[in-house]
């Protein structure tokens, strides 16, 4: 499901047709992109079901909507709204970051964010469809995707050698099913699809994250926050289906205009990519 | 390589042009020198291919171009540019600091900052041609390129006193094979030439660190920053040329013009030189 494509935030109608023109496999319907949400502080909750509607109603891909860590009732919402995926996200406020979503209990398929295996095993038995990095949204800046991704790549190599005794000892150690790791063992990978989320702004960025190992990639802030959203949309959908084609790269990397100002992490007072556990 | 020489940041052609006719062995082309990077914040990153290739056409001396630390697909990119050299500094925002870029996979040479003789030896071990000093860019203040010119001098002198009992335990603490520094030992000093970057803004400047055993220099915001910077290009190549003729070095201090203003240390909330390791 949407492997090797691009998945962009919209908050309305006319950048959802801006994406999906772009060869977006999905768009991600929200009201403020992460980095105004930072900018503006305060509580970020679930859209607008008219802004959501409004967007479901021009996308002919599928449309994805954010609800808060732990609130089903939102869950519940969207699912009546008939949206494609939900995004359980640490983007908006949490509301419950102890016990997330119990997402077998809905129809609609969820992606959830995860900085390691145990976090991306622990949101699989709950019943994502869908996990994606937690890298910090709105920033611009790549590096905490990097470290997650690589992170979860480290920790499946542990699983792929570890003997019946260790894989006990992880299956208690991370609070997941015993028969999850051992499947993991198995696929030498996540049984879902892993997508890279959070800080990629440039079609080097998308590139990077594909080369470490992900199924796709997130585009939030990078792609309306930068000077030509149409031509850099369309750059890092081409840097995902030629990501290991550094001509490619470098032609789709010119003349791009200006990237998102982005900030250094050194300078958030909120570390998203901590809510949730 | 270099040696002797000169190496000048320049942000479009036309200043190529001014640092190639006051001397310079290479140039570093970059869309803003390190002293509007801090002034201007945010996430920076690898340059527009444009700006890049606009150098590469104009210039007659090897080109060089930076990268995010570990972003290697920034380095891809660069490669296909067929840039001279890639420069994976911390004047951009690292992409990955815990893993720098694996530089021996790539045909063009890399040069890389250094704090100490353990990360000089760490990035010659991942392949890097050419080592260079952090000191503090875009500061205008040689304080730090002096403290880690010399610490890696006072490294490099206890590594060539040092026992084969030493010399082991050496190894495992700055994490680099034995036989690497075995070769220092017996070069009494690094394998690959040394160059000072970092706040060195005038003729002075250029001659210390000469002096204190550099094999070159790096000139950044320092020319482009003062208020005449072809002349002040002009004194760093012949101060670099004559570091141990004090003749020299008065003539060619006198009558340059107001150098960069730069910045006290002290005042820094960003401190490039901590990035990586």
């Amino acid at each position: 499901m949407f492997k090797g494509g691009v998945i962009m935030d919209v908050v309305n109608a006319e950048q959802a047709q801006i994406a999906e023109k772009a060869g977006a496999v999905a768009v991600m319907a929200l009201e403020r992109v992460p980095s105004d949400i930072r900018a503006e502080g305060g509580v970020a909750r679930m859209s607008d079901p008219i802004l959501i509607q409004g967007i479901l109603d021009v996308a002919t891909i599928p449309v994805m909507a954010k609800v808060r860590i732990g609130h089903f009732a939102e869950a519940q919402i969207l699912e009546a709204l008939e949206v494609d995926y939900i995004d359980e996200s640490e983007v908006l406020t949490p509301a419950d970051p102890w016990n997330h979503v119990d997402k077998s209990k809905f129809k609609v398929p969820f992606v959830c964010g995860a900085t390691g295996l145990g976090e991306a095993l622990r949101r699989i038995s709950e019943g994502a469809a869908m996990i994606r990095t937690k890298g910090e949204a709105g920033t611009g800046n790549v590096i905490e995707a990097v470290r997650h991704m690589r992170k979860i790549n480290e920790e499946i190599a542990e699983v792929v050698k570890a003997s019946e005794a260790k894989l006990k000892k992880l299956a208690k150690e991370y609070r997941v099913p015993l028969a999850l790791l051992k499947e993991v063992k198995k696929l030498k990978k996540l049984p879902v699809v892993n997508f890279a989320a959070g800080g990629i702004a440039t079609p080097a960025d998308a590139s990077l994250m594909m080369q470490l190992g992900c199924d796709g990639v997130f585009v939030g802030s990078g792609i309306f926050k930068s000077s030509d959203p149409a031509k850099r949309a369309r750059a890092i959908v081409e840097a995902v289906n030629h990501y290991d084609d550094p001509a490619v790269l470098a032609k789709v990397s010119a003349g791009l205009g200006d990237a998102m100002k982005g900030i250094e992490i050194e300078e958030l007072e909120v570390l998203m990519a901590k809510r949730g556990w």
